[in-house]
C-alpha cells in the first residue's frame, strides 16, 4: 500500500496545469523540462532506443514566465542506482558525442475555449537528441536534466529478466478492438447452448490463463492502435497516432525518439523468423509498428517502406524484412504511374519482389507458394473485406475497384486470416527449419483480426462479430495445424486487444414488431430484456456449411436479432437488421451544412428509429473505450500472462519467454546483429 | 471440437417454437414434457432438490394438438449409465412414495403482437414434485419421462469431486453488476498514474487468478441478480427473479422445485459458520438466495423468514440462521404496527433476538458488539445509503426517514461494506475458534457490494463507482484483517460479479465549456475523446482524507470529468455531473400520460443535453448486459477459478474447496445434518 505523501506531491505536479486536459503542451513533461522517455519507463537490457530532452519557454498563456528563451545550455545526467559509475554525462554514460543542439517552437490549446477562439498558447524549444543508445544493467536509473537552475528527474527502470530462452516460436494474435463483452456476444451467436450450458465453446475459451491488461497511453486515458501497439511490441507506452516512437514537440514526423520494437530485437538477436499478417492494409498501425518509427500512423507510404527496409532516419539497428507480410493495403505498393501513393515513387511489389519475395494477389496464387521462400501477399486495395462479406454476402464483393494489381478490378478471390496465418505459420515453419544457425530457427508471428475494430467504429456489430469469430476460428486453426507440425508445445500462443469499445448485448429485439410499429417510441417496445431476452437464435437454422470444427451462426439474419450497443456513438437510426449491402455506415454529413458536422444517415436502417448521439457532432463513428482488455495465454510462459497486468508487461513477458534480454554481465549468447 | 450433427439434431428442438422467443411457455421444456431440473444439469453428490415434472396440453396457439388433456399418467424413470441399478421408476430409485397427481392450467404469450391483442395461449398441466432427493454417486444420468407416447429426456451429471476439504474458510466477495470495465474506471479515478503507469493498485488487481465467468440464465441470455444468485450458490441456473428454485409453471411461488445452497450444505454437512453482509436489503436477491426458495424474488417477508428459519413449505433441510446478517431491509423487520410489512406480521428484530441474535441498528452499536455471540445488523429502512453520500455528500443523508427502528428518523451512522465485513469476520473468527466440533470450525461469509448495480440501473457512475472502490477497500482491509488473524492462508477469498451492465467509459469531458454552450449538438463537442481524453483528473486535490491504504478520488467534481456511458438506457439529459443532490432519477413519467411511459426527467442534469433512450419506454432505468463477468481468486483452491468458466462453475469449486460433496461410497466424514 502507498503512503499518503505520494499522491500529495505528484498534486504539486498537476497544479500548474489545471486546465491542461483536452489538450497537452507535452504529455510527457512534468514541468518546463522533458525527459524521453519519460519518467517511470521500463526498459529490456540492451533494447535500443533515443533519448529526447527538451527545455521549453513558454511565450504566453497560463505557464508564461517572462522569458521567452529556452535555457540552451541545459545538462543531461545518467546514474544507475546504487551502482558504481555514479553520476555521468549522458555522452560520457553512452559513450557518444554531445549531440547537437536544436531549436523550435510549437502552439497548443489549454483547453476548447481557446481552440474556439483560435487562441494557442506558444513555446520556445531548446533540444538534443541522442540516437541508439541502450541501457545494459538491470536496475533502477535516475535521469536528470538540469535547466534554467531547475532540476527534472526520470526513473527509468532496466527489468531483470533472464537471459534464457524458453520458447521456439511466438504466435501473438491481436484481435484489435477486442474486448470480453465481444467475445461473450461472439460466443453466443456462434455456439449452441443447452438450458444455460454450452454445448461448444470457443477456442479462446480453452485458452488455460486469462489476464487483464490496461491500455491506458503515456499522456491519455483512451488510446489508439497505433500507441497502444508500440506498448504491446515495445514495452513502453506512448501517444496517440505514434508507431515505436515517443513523441516529441518538434514539427518533423521522423525525428521522434524511437523504441526499439520486439521484431526489431529479435531480429538483432537472433535474426529469427518473423511473420506478420492483418486484415487491414499492412501500413496500418498494428501491422506497422513492429517496424515503423513515426509519431504519425497515417505516414503509410513510409510505413510499407520500413516493413521492409526498416528505419534509417537516423542510427537505428538494420532490417531486411519478415519473412511473411500478408493483408490489404495495395494502394501504397502498386506505382504512382497506376495511380499508387508509394514512398519515394516506387514500384513496392518491386522493391519486394527485388529483395527476393514472391508476390501474390489472390488466395489461389497463395496457397501455391512454396513454403520455403519469402512471401508477400497484398490481396486488396485499402483493407481486406469482411469475413460476412467474403463467405454469406459475397455480392458486396462486386464493384470495389480493389483488386490489389491496381487495374480497378475487384478483389474477389481474397483468402481469410485462417488462410493467411496457416499460410504464414507453413512458411515459417519450412524456412526456420532449413536455417543452418541453430539459434536463428523458431519465429514469432503476429496476426491481427484488424476489422473488429474497424466494424465496432462503424456500429456495424454483425460484422464485428463475423470478425471476431473468425479470429477464433483462426486460433483454432492454428492451434491444430502446430499439433499436426509438432510445433504447439515450443510455440507460446498469445491472443490478446489493443483497446476496446464500449459494445455489449443488453437482450433482443423483435424485428419484425419493430418494423410494424409506426412510431419511433414505439418501436423500441420491441426490445426484450432480462427473461424477456430469450435465447439465441443464430444457431437454429442451416445456411451457411460449418467447416469441420468451425463454429459461426446458422442464421444471421433470425428475426429476434441481438439488442446491442455501444456507450457512445454519433447520431444514428437503430433497426437491430443486418446491413446485407455492406458495412454500415450510420452517420453522414448533409449537403449544404459543414463538411465535419454529422447527422444521421438517412439510408442507414430505414425502417427504425433515430437516436441522438453523445458524441461531438464531428465524429462519424463510434470511439475507443477505457476498459481493460482480456489476455489469453498457452504453451511456454503461459503463466507470466495471468492476472492484471499492464499492456507493456506483454511485450516484457513474450521478450523474457524469447530469452531477449541481454546485459553487459549477463550469460546469454551474443547478439547476432549488432 | 463438436461434430456438425449436434447443433442440426439441437435445431429441431426450436423449429416448433420458431416465435418463442421474449416469451417461452416455460423455458426449461424441450418439448411438452418436461423434467426440472432440465437437461444439462450439473448436481453436487448428496446435494438435496426437488424434482418437478409437468407434461403440456395446449389448448390453442401455434402448439395446440387438438386434445387439451395431458397425459396424467405419465412415467418419469431414473438410470445412471453404466451403473449396476438400470432403469428405476424414480419413487423406487430414491425410495420414496409415488408423489399426488397435480393440475393447473396457464397462459402465455407467443410474441409482442400476441401480448398487445391480449391473446394468451393456454396450456393444461399434469405434474407431480418428487422433495428433497439426492444423488450420491458421481456420474452421467438419464431421466425420462414417458407421457402421451412420447418420450423427453435430460441428461444430469453428478460432478466427480474429491471429498476432501482444503480450504477452512470461504469469503466470497459480490459485486453486484460489476464489470472490467467498471473495474477499470475505478482504478483510473482511484489511484494515481505516472506516463500510463498506476502508482498503486486496486486489491483485485493483486489477485493471483483471474478468471470469466458466463452468466446466462437457463432460458434467457440475460440474467438477474435473483437467478444469477441462484446460480453462484448452487451450480444450478435458473430463471429471472427465481430464487434457489427452477421455475415450474404452477401459479404457487412456494412450490417450484428447490435445489439446495453453498450455505444449506456448509450447514447440513459441517454445521459450519455463516455469514451474510450486504449494502442492500438483507431480503434483496444475492443475500437472500443463500436460503430463500421461491419463484419470484419479492416475496421479501418470506425472504427474512428463510434467513432465520429456513425454507419448510415442503420437505427440506433444517436451518436456524446464519451467525451474522448485516445490512438494510428494515420495513420488513420492524412490526406491522408501525408499519412494517412482515411474514406472518411478526416483528422479525424481536423473533431473532429470541433465537439468540443481538440486534444493531448503527455503526457506532455495532463497533461494542461481542464477537462471541449471533449479531443481527439492520442499519437502514430499504437499502443502506451509498458510499459517496456516506463520506462526501452527507447532507443527503438527512430527511430520508429510514431509520431501521421505523421511527421515521434518519440512520444517519451507517456502517459501510468495510466495517461491516470485518465486524463479520470477527464474529465468524470468534465463535468458529470456540466451536468444540472441529469438523464445525471454519467460516462461510458472503459480502455483496449490492449498489454498484443499483447506481448503474440509475446510471449514477458516480455513485456506482464510489461502491466499487468500496468494495475494493473491503477487500484490503478484509486481506490484511485475516493476515493479522492468522487465518489468510486458511481462507479461499473469491471476488466476482453476478452480471453486468454495458457500462463503458470513452474519455473526458470539459464540463464548465458543455455548459457555456447553448445548443445540445455544441454541448457534446465539450467531449474529449482519445488524445484529447487527458489523464484523470480525480486524484489531484486533497478534499477528502484518506485512511491508510484507502484509495478514492480526491477530487470527485473535477473540471474535467469522465465521459461515461451505458450501451442502452431510457431517455435522459447528460451533463456529466455529479448527482451532489443524491441518487439520480434520469427518466420520469409526464403528468397526464401512462404511469410506465418514461421520458427525461426535467429535473436531472438541467444544464446538460437530451437523448433519447434505446430501451423500451416503459423501462425507467439501465438494464444488464451479457458481458462475461470477472472472477479473481486468493488462497487455497486459486487455481480452480483461471480461465472461462460458466458461473455454476464457481458454485462447484467452493463446493469442492470446502470438501462439500458427498457420495455414498464416499471417503468423507459424515455429514452432520440431515
Amino acid at each position: 500500500m502507498v503512503a499518503f505523501s505520494k499522491p500529495l506531491a505528484a498534486a504539486a505536479i498537476f497544479a500548474g496545469l489545471a486546465s491542461a486536459q483536452s489538450f497537452q503542451r507535452l504529455g510527457t513533461c512534468p514541468d518546463l523540462g522533458c525527459i524521453i522517455p519519460p519518467d517511470q519507463a521500463d526498459f529490456l537490457a540492451g533494447q535500443r532506443f533515443d533519448i529526447r530532452l527538451e527545455v521549453h519557454a513558454p511565450v504566453n498563456g497560463t505557464e508564461a514566465t517572462g522569458n521567452p528563451n529556452p535555457d540552451e545550455k541545459f545538462e543531461f545526467y545518467i546514474e544507475r542506482v546504487g551502482g558504481r559509475r555514479g553520476v555521468q554525462s549522458a555522452s560520457k554514460w553512452f559513450k557518444v558525442p554531445e549531440p547537437k543542439l536544436e531549436k523550435w517552437s510549437f502552439g497548443w490549446y489549454e483547453d476548447f475555449f481557446a481552440r474556439d477562439a483560435k487562441t494557442p498558447s506558444m513555446v520556445n524549444v531548446a533540444s538534443k537528441a541522442y540516437r541508439k543508445v541502450y541501457l545494459d544493467e538491470a536496475g533502477e536509473y535516475k535521469a536528470t536534466l538540469k535547466h534554467n537552475g531547475k532540476t527534472t528527474t526520470a526513473t527509468w527502470t532496466v527489468r531483470d529478466l533472464a537471459e534464457v530462452r524458453r520458447t521456439k516460436n511466438v504466435l501473438f494474435f491481436i484481435g484489435d478492438g477486442m474486448t470480453t463483452n465481444m467475445i461473450t456476444a461472439a460466443r453466443l451467436i456462434g455456439h449452441k447452448s443447452v438450458n444455460g450450458k454450452y454445448q461448444t465453446r470457443l477456442a479462446m475459451d480453452k485458452f488455460p490463463v486469462l489476464g487483464h491488461a490496461m491500455t491506458h497511453s503515456v499522456d491519455s486515458f483512451i488510446t489508439d492502435s497505433a500507441n497502444s501497439a508500440t506498448a504491446l511490441y515495445t514495452g513502453h507506452k506512448s501517444t496517440v497516432n505514434a508507431l515505436g516512437v515517443y513523441v516529441d514537440s518538434s514539427p518533423d514526423n521522423f525525428d521522434d525518439p524511437k523504441v526499439e520494437s520486439i521484431a526489431e530485437i529479435f531480429h538483432r538477436v537472433y535474426r529469427g523468423h518473423i511473420g506478420i499478417v492483418s486484415t487491414a492494409g499492412v501500413w496500418d498501425a498494428t501491422p506497422a509498428a513492429l517496424t515503423a518509427h513515426t509519431k504519425d500512423r497515417n505516414e503509410y507510404p513510409y510505413c510499407v517502406d520500413s516493413l521492409l527496409r526498416g528505419t534509417n532516419n537516423t542510427a537505428w539497428i538494420d532490417w531486411n524484412g519478415p519473412d511473411v507480410l500478408f493483408g490489404g493495403g495495395a494502394e501504397h505498393f502498386y506505382s504512382p504511374a497506376i495511380g499508387g501513393k508509394t514512398f519515394k515513387n516506387r514500384d513496392y511489389y518491386e522493391e519486394f519482389a527485388k529483395a527476393g519475395y514472391n508476390v501474390y494477389w489472390n488466395k489461389t496464387s497463395l496457397a501455391t507458394a512454396p513454403n520455403n521462400e519469402r512471401a508477400l501477399g497484398i490481396f486488396t486495395v485499402s483493407h481486406m473485406s469482411k469475413w460476412l462479406d467474403r463467405n454469406v454476402y459475397k455480392k458486396n464483393l462486386k464493384e470495389q475497384a480493389n483488386h490489389p494489381s491496381g487495374n480497378k478490378g475487384d478483389a474477389e478471390d481474397e483468402p481469410g486470416l485462417k488462410e493467411m496465418t496457416l499460410k504464414a505459420i507453413d512458411i515459417l515453419h519450412t524456412r526456420s527449419k532449413a536455417n543452418k544457425r541453430r539459434s536463428s530457427q523458431g519465429w514469432f508471428l503476429m496476426s491481427e483480426a484488424a476489422s473488429i475494430d474497424k466494424m465496432m467504429h462503424a456500429l456495424d456489430y454483425d460484422r464485428a462479430l463475423g470478425e471476431l469469430l473468425e479470429l477464433d476460428d483462426t486460433i483454432r486453426a492454428s492451434v491444430e495445424h502446430l499439433k499436426a507440425l509438432g510445433e504447439l508445445s515450443n510455440t507460446l500462443i498469445v491472443v490478446t486487444a489493443d483497446h476496446g469499445h464500449g459494445f455489449d448485448v443488453m437482450g433482443s429485439v423483435d424485428t419484425k414488431y419493430l418494423e410494424a410499429q409506426k412510431e419511433d417510441r414505439k418501436k423500441r417496445n420491441a426490445v426484450g430484456v432480462y427473461q424477456y431476452s430469450g435465447l439465441s437464435q443464430y444457431i437454429n437454422t442451416g445456411d451457411l456449411t460449418y467447416s469441420d470444427g468451425a463454429h459461426f451462426p446458422t442464421n444471421w439474419t433470425p428475426r429476434y436479432s441481438l439488442f446491442a450497443g455501444v456507450a457512445t456513438s454519433p447520431d444514428r437510426r437503430e433497426n437491430y437488421k443486418l446491413h446485407e449491402d455492406g458495412p454500415r455506415v450510420g452517420a453522414t454529413t448533409i449537403p449544404g451544412r459543414a463538411s465535419n458536422d454529422y447527422y444521421v444517415n438517412p439510408k442507414d436502417a430505414p425502417t427504425g428509429f433515430t437516436v441522438n448521439g453523445t458524441l461531438p457532432t464531428e465524429e462519424p463513428q463510434g470511439v475507443h473505450s477505457l476498459t481493460d482488455v482480456p489476455v489469453f495465454a498457452m504453451g511456454p510462459c503461459q503463466e507470466l500472462f495471468g492476472g492484471v497486468q499492464n499492456n507493456i508487461d506483454i511485450f516484457f513477458n513474450i521478450a523474457n519467454c524469447l530469452g531477449l534480454s541481454r546485459t553487459a554481465h549477463g550469460k546469454g549468447p551474443d547478439p547476432v546483429g549488432n
